[in-house]
């Protein structure tokens, strides 16, 4: 299976991370702030991004220490892969373990999809860690 | 395959990408500073961090257009892993795509190095672009 998979410590409680990656406040501060999202499965969120680009994503699971979506419209390459957000609490801090999964094929464009989830992450542990995330940058 | 593949877009030419992958003091400016590299394929280069980690890499295998290693010695989960800078020129500009396989397990621990490798490539194309890059850091 063809997996971008990222893990990180965040120097925040899990009930802060779990607030930025499920709340359309949250995901606006790091992601991108151009976005429609809901925290219910089954609903659909939609983020849009500078380039033009966009994604629509169906919520399947949302859980504390597991959010999972699938992407249901958007770039042709994403469309059908599937994207979870696994928390899990280590001492005062939470360990982020997130996956980009289900990609067909494995080709330069998924190798660059990894370089800036890794990016946006850092925008998602900045934020949690201090108040302010980089949303909208692929690359800091 | 395990595999953490990260792929970007460098804005320097071909040369100068090759020069910070394949020189120690390419290397020593974007991943650590603690190393003793050779150029030449067969030989075996030693990097150090400064948590007490090691690894020691041969060179399989040194072309302008690829790079590629073999963990010989260090972690016990990178031992028999393989590297792969690959660099492509795009106009003026290089494209790499980095590739850390061979991995027995997937786990947290390769989730976190995936995470980590992405920040020492921005470290690599911030030494490309602008002369100074930050080695030794994981994270920014």
């Amino acid at each position: 299976m063809i997996e971008i998979y990222h893990c990180l410590e965040i120097n925040a409680p899990l009930k802060k991370v779990y607030w930025a990656v499920t709340e359309k406040e949250g995901l606006s501060a790091w992601w991108t702030k151009s976005l429609d999202a809901d925290n219910k499965a089954g609903s659909v969120s939609t983020f849009r991004f500078k380039s033009g680009a966009f994604n629509k994503m169906k919520i399947i699971n949302i859980s504390p220490d597991k959010i999972e979506w699938e992407c249901i419209d958007g770039h042709s390459e994403w469309v059908g892969t599937q994207i979870t957000f696994e928390l899990r609490k280590y001492r005062e801090r939470t360990i982020v373990c997130f996956s980009h999964y289900n990609w067909k094929t494995q080709s330069e464009y998924t190798g660059e999809c990894s370089f800036h989830w890794a990016q946006y992450l850092v925008s998602l542990k900045k934020l949690c860690e201090t108040g302010s995330g980089m949303p909208d940058e692929g690359v800091k």
